[in-house]
């Protein structure tokens, strides 16, 4: 029995019912003698309810006072929960960011977290209180009230069990755990009961939005041990470590796939140094993030670049890339909304160079044209026809983890 | 040109198109070249609604707990005003309660200001910013949020101008001052331009909502020159103060009625001391608060008392005293709701002892019959039948208020 940091997300706090459905999972937790420290997520559309609020008021608020406002959407959870703790007759007190000693630096909107000062936490865990920590905010040195950004309660949650040197951090969510493939589209996908940091940063790049890249970076650096699991349903999760011990026939974990990609073409640049600096300076200067990079070899009349981007930011970069046409000097721009990026992760690809070989078997052998491929250590993601795209994960998870 | 503390009360700040006027009155102020320090509520029914949520999770949460939650609404409302300066092109903060450095005592829910630490608020108004402080709540000595109960908001703006030395305290409402009576039912009722901080303080125990007593005490035991006015009509307002000129004829400044009252007798109370304490004590101790009381000199069969309590207050107090009748010992419980309260207020009165005699000719010539009387240096009511109340108030405005 020691401490346990407890994340809830925001669809798990999202109404009165959940609340106290969380309350009940945190004084379970606390009555088999454990002490708990829960960090909690603004309930349900709150915070975007609150940008939607300033927006009104100004389309170009600062960041400043957008933090002090949107802080309160943690404030008024902990609060809420902390009642409910109340109801069931444990002792509890919640605490806002500054409260709990969160400090971080004075990027208002995306700050990071410096330090925890948790003398105040470690004062009411003494006295035998459950503490309720807000997510996603902190404190800067001017004492202003600061948010993390994106995935910041998850992080907010490993930052304090890092500190606190917690023996686990539970991040309770609506799914209940990291699986194979996706259980609702994919037959024969099983809850994986461990999964690697390494694994789990390349998922979450792949779309898999069961944890934010920064906790898991966070939680990989500290050592922490996170478990994935439901509020819901109340079935152990999958639990994120350092090494993890696998049959031998998984040397990959999971099959994702991504539909929400583009791919866009850049023919007949010319053949010269410093043409993809330029294109891939350009996209990032104006924050598009490109993932898969296929660049041939080039002939006379040059070469052809091809990648993809987020779907929502084609329109962006194909503006971005016709502006700059004179400087690029390409022949002609083409762009492909028709695919999606199938992938593969498992830490145990490093020392296994057949898993390339068995995933293209798989398609081959269901006739799936393959476009583009990238690998990295743990990971292989291929690009195949939208079309193409559920029938390729199944037929890929059936080759890699179907029994016998 | 200097330091002016402006206060919004909830309507005024209730939507996205009054927090634009709020914000065009405060930086009107600041242009016009004073320093500027608002002190807003929380938004419209946020505070009720937040109530309203945490009842439902739990009817009986701590008040600790109740203080983190209710805090959130004026964080909104100040971080939101803050935007729509911004919008307007002034240097602008919002800072909390603790921000702002309101310490209070530890009572939550009902919290009393201790100390008003203003180094941060000078720091920003010596960098030329208008500040944006939540009214209503502050910080106790374990750094746990506070608020500060009833008329807290116009207490914390008080407490501000009386600690920043500031020129003038304004109290922006949805009323545009201090009437000779209720305009909207009395006819030839006008804007009174000035009155004495005594005379705000019976009227509003008079129930006329203008400002809170704990306010208007405060402002007189620090000498803060008050205006209260509207946010709407940009009208001047009525200034209170400590000593006030007006015409010989005025030695009233209002009439006010109070339906909301409820009258009970206890008929036949034996002749012995100390029945009033026990009968009175009872009361108190179940915070129920008496106004007029009316005991008659007893005969032998015994002594009548009769008193008002708040309409609210009439079924508790009635259970309380039947329950004790053993003890109390008095023959009959009668209480009546038809009644009304009329009450003149005026710092003349003192030296004018003519007043309740020209009360009593008003109604006499109406031919409205007193139930019963109560005065104070300053202030005359009188218990009507509550069909008689509207037509008092009137004759008793005309007869003081009406020209030659």
């Amino acid at each position: 029995m020691g401490l346990i940091v407890q994340k809830f997300g925001g669809t798990s706090v999202a109404d009165t019912e959940r609340l106290r459905n969380v309350a009940r999972i945190i004084t379970d937790t606390y009555k088999a003698g454990n002490q708990v420290v829960a960090v909690l997520s603004a309930q349900g559309d709150t915070t975007d309810d609150l940008i939607e609020m300033a927006r009104k008021v100004n389309p170009n608020a600062s960041n400043r006072e957008m933090d002090m406002l949107l802080s309160t959407g943690e404030q008024i959870s902990v609060s809420l929960c902390a009642m409910a703790i109340e109801a069931l007759g444990c002792p509890v007190i919640s605490l806002t960011g500054w409260q709990a000693g969160m400090y971080t630096n004075t990027v208002s909107r995306n700050a990071r977290i410096k330090r925890v000062d948790t003398e105040r936490i470690e004062a009411e865990l003494n006295q035998k209180k459950i503490v309720i920590v807000t997510g996603f905010q902190g404190i800067n040195r001017n004492q202003d009230i600061t948010t993390l950004g994106r995935g910041g309660s998850d992080t907010s949650a490993v930052a304090l069990a890092a500190t606190l040197d917690a023996e686990l951090c539970q991040i309770y969510t609506d799914v209940d755990g990291v699986y194979t493939a996706d259980p609702r589209t994919v037959k024969g996908a099983r809850k994986l009961d461990e999964v690697t940091y390494n694994e789990m940063l390349e998922l979450a790049t792949l779309g898999a939005q069961v944890l934010h890249n920064r906790s898991v970076e966070m939680a990989k650096k500290y050592n922490v041990r996170l478990e994935v699991l439901s509020s819901f349903t109340g079935h152990p999760g999958t639990k994120v470590k350092g090494v993890v011990k696998r049959m031998e026939k998984s040397y990959i974990s999971s099959v994702a796939k991504d539909k929400n990609i583009s791919r866009i073409a850049l023919i007949g640049v010319p053949n010269e140094i410093g043409t993809s600096f330029k294109v891939f300076s350009l996209l990032a200067q104006n924050h598009i993030n490109v993932d898969i990079i296929l660049q041939g070899i080039g002939h006379e009349e040059g070469k052809d670049i091809c990648f993809t981007v987020a779907g929502s930011d084609l329109l962006k970069a194909a503006g971005l890339l016709e502006e700059h046409r004179d400087e690029i000097r390409y022949a002609r721009l083409e762009t492909n909304t028709d695919i999606a990026k199938v992938s593969v992760v498992g830490a145990g690809m490093i020392n296994n160079p057949g898993v390339a070989a068995t995933l293209f078997e798989a398609l081959y052998d269901a006739n799936i044209n393959i476009n583009m491929i990238s690998t990295s250590e743990i990971k292989i993601s291929v690009l195949v026809d939208k079309k193409d795209a559920d029938k390729a994960v199944q037929v890929i998870h059936d080759k890699f983890f179907s029994i016998g």
